[in-house]
């Protein structure tokens, strides 16, 4: 029995939060995630990887390597770069870049809600 | 406009999924995850916290320590041990414990669901 006099069941009621993190996964891993998601995003305001990766603090590597992954996991590339090589070259999202990022907040959103609806029902 | 006729798009169907971890937050960071759910569950088991450490492949150590967490997060213990030290007593959960237990799984279930309909209705 859950009574408002008690203090710890009011804490309980408080204190306790349904957390989580979720990503999309592709046929070689994992497809977008928040980090992948936000990179895109910078590459959009930017215009370029290494650009993008700078504003993040990344390593234009590791950069280079995430929108290579997603672009060699999508049907169509999310990135196109106008110049390739180290540091050089211009990038631009695609419109399937667009709806990538579209769909993942979409799905963020969604597990926002999921995760606030279970916090309110969390019975401990 | 997605046709049958298009072999990327049907790879695109199937080979996207939506992905993800869900745990429960308490006062002091994490509450209750899926490692010590296990946990809870291999003392219930066991009878000890060694055992149950011993039969997950972890530390004594780091099995107290989580146990502990728990327990001060708790508003009542979710494991009694019958007499501490290191290696030695039994332990044995409590009815709480076995609450905490299933009130996981079930966001857990819950969560699986979210992810099959949402990677049902991915768009990529």
């Amino acid at each position: 029995m859950r009574t408002k006099e008690n203090g710890a069941t009011a804490r309980t009621g408080g204190s306790f939060r349904a957390r989580g993190r979720v990503w999309i996964e592709g046929p070689d891993g994992t497809y977008l995630g928040h980090g992948r998601a936000v990179l895109l995003e910078r590459i959009h305001e930017h215009g370029s990887i290494s650009a993008a990766a700078r504003s993040m603090e990344m390593s234009y590597r590791r950069a280079w390597m995430l929108v290579d992954s997603m672009n060699r996991q999508s049907r169509v590339p999310v990135v196109m770069s106008s110049a390739g090589g180290r540091g050089g070259g211009g990038a631009t999202l695609t419109e399937a870049g667009e709806r990538a990022i579209e769909s993942f907040r979409f799905f963020r959103r969604d597990f926002e809600e999921f995760l606030a609806s279970r916090t309110r029902s969390l019975e401990l």
